[in-house]
């Protein structure tokens, strides 16, 4: 019996609503395999806990956090709070204080769901992000100058450093080297325009490649990679990006898989000295929230990428045929994908789906 | 009658090519009008030139630019000289020391062009996009530390000066209330996680708000928008973004337009102390260069910008009514559109279209 410690942090709006759904499949997944256990501890750090604290999480949140197998976030962000800093304060405080420095998404087109692109099936979408998570235009390094007189200007510095740089390019060279599709492997650069930190980037990308001579490898400007993932998405199977590069364009694909209901993310530290962080990327939809209606799909995508990432690939598997097997059931399915299901029975049918299985 | 020097650029690949039919077009559009007259002066600046010379151009390039009425560039960018070089020392030097501070890109379904995306229409996909185009994140400014040993790391500095900022903005803020849509201006911004540069671009925009009070704005974070252009272009009428923002999001607006082969772009001194360049946006295209089979559409577009800014607005409508009339015919559009036409008869069908309107 494995028994895993899961820190909880539901967050603001939809985040508190599709938590309640991930938490349900992990105790179906928990009651059924009889050989893995989850003890939850919640945490309400969160833009409320802001308004009432002044701060988004107590000074030795990470501390408290440490200890744990993973964390669990919903998605924090509240309209009066600035985003720079319930952000910055919280999902970046911890993606760079854990050292989750591979962000993982998976672009894939469920069968069923409606891809808004002529012609795509589940075979041409189905690529995976590596972006890199910590560092690069995230840094957080800048200032602002003088910012009421007419000579202001703001600077803001990228800082990719080749540690990290390498370390996230190689886990994206063995994770090429491991899918089944292409053993392909794209950079997404701008060296055209940023003369130093893309072109450090591909100097490194080059050095990595000739080591890993069985992956193919391509580098694509990321203005042109938004045309492709739009124009030939089949083309593409492991992808490289940096943090902002990143960000955009698996925004993209969370449009090429049917909206971002369906965007998974996992924030990875590969060598689990920390623990690292599963969260969907919608955020916290303040616009949808309260109303039971807000799809949990991405929330429970996100759930299986945790059980993957603790060793349990087989039942991650499970999950994810429930959550197709739900998602053929026009009635079942929340609104934003046509259907009249809620927050809720979607979760509860995706339970009933696992215990058939 | 009006006389106007044109500086020629081809550049490389198909720029060459695409630049004999944009010429061709502005001639006939001088034939018929008899108002009107072009003299074109040629500049070899090129990779090729690279390849001879070491420079993309000459010490004193800018200078021979300087008294021309606009600046009519095809492509550079030549397998065997890197981007950062044939871009940053010619492009991106006319674009910032002309003090082009405007890119525009309109992204408009024509009709008779196929989109990728499900259910939109010429109507569905017509917007604006203001781009900065000299500063930002294309300042050039950074540098790269012990780039070969293990604690090597690269900077890359965005610099967003109030100066430029605001001009920009003024500038999108003015469109928008003369386009005759929403008169609507979406801010891209990504200052969730750009705590510098992002924070002082919205503070600014926020301030011009209230200035316009006419104009209906919003901000959007530039990895929801990349999203939104896919799941709802007909919410956007004007859109103002950063270099680099703007960059990603116009291609991806290529591709909803149809492809590069759409792409026209002006850069814009609108002070018109410097001459503005005109250029489509696909670039030199090297692996379809000399076949004579590129489409020549976004480079007659681009043609169409130049006369619109010259004050020739009811000529560039000409240009645009004889674009869509040749695109009505499936047989004369190049094969990139499933047609059999070449670069020439796809000029030389517009030229014909001209004298018939
Ligand atoms: C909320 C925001 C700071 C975050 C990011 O930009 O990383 C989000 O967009 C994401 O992709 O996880
Ligand atoms: C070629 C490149 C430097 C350029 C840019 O990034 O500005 C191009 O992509 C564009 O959009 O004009």
């Amino acid at each position: 019996m494995k028994n895993y410690r899961i820190a909880v942090i539901p967050g603001d709006g939809i985040g508190i609503e599709v938590m309640r759904e991930g938490i349900k499949v992990l105790e179906s997944v928990s009651q059924l395999t009889g050989d893995l256990q989850f003890s939850f501890d919640h945490y309400d750090w969160s833009c409320e806990y802001y308004a009432k604290n002044g701060v988004m999480m107590p000074k030795d949140g990470l501390k408290r956090l440490e200890a744990y197998d993973a964390i669990l976030l919903g998605a924090v962000g509240y309209p009066g709070v600035p985003d720079h800093i319930s952000l910055r304060e919280l999902l970046l405080e911890i993606r760079q204080g854990f050292d989750q420095y591979i962000n993982l998404r998976p672009i894939k087109l469920l069968p069923h769901v409606q891809c808004p692109v002529i012609g795509q099936t589940p075979e041409t979408v189905d690529m995976v992000f590596i972006r890199e998570n910590t560092e690069g235009e995230y840094a957080g390094a800048g200032g602002i100058f003088r910012e009421t007189s007419p000579e202001a200007c703001a600077v803001q510095s990228s800082i990719f450093t080749r540690r990290t740089t390498e370390k996230v390019m190689r886990y994206a060279f063995e994770l090429a080297r491991k899918r089944g599709k292409y053993h392909k492997l794209t950079s997404v650069t701008k060296s055209n325009a940023l003369n130093y930190s893309m072109v450090f980037w591909d100097h490194i990308f080059d050095e990595l490649a000739s080591e890993y001579a069985d992956v193919q490898t391509e580098q694509c400007h990321v203005d042109a990679m938004a045309m492709y993932m739009i124009q030939r998405p089949q083309d593409f199977d492991v992808v490289v990006a940096s943090n902002l590069f990143g960000d955009i364009l698996t925004d993209l694909g969370a449009a090429l898989q049917g909206g971002l209901g369906f965007a998974a993310g996992a924030n990875i530290n590969p060598e689990r000295k920390y623990p690292s962080m599963f969260e969907p990327v919608h955020g916290s939809a303040p616009q949808i929230a309260g109303r039971g209606i807000a799809n949990p799909m991405a929330m429970i995508w996100t759930v299986k990428m945790m059980l993957d990432f603790l060793g349990h690939e087989s039942y991650g598997e499970c999950v994810l045929s429930a959550m197709m097997k739900v998602l053929a059931d026009p009635n079942a399915i929340t609104p934003d994908l046509g259907g009249k299901g809620t927050t809720a029975s979607v979760g509860d049918a995706i339970c009933r789906q696992l215990h058939m299985l």
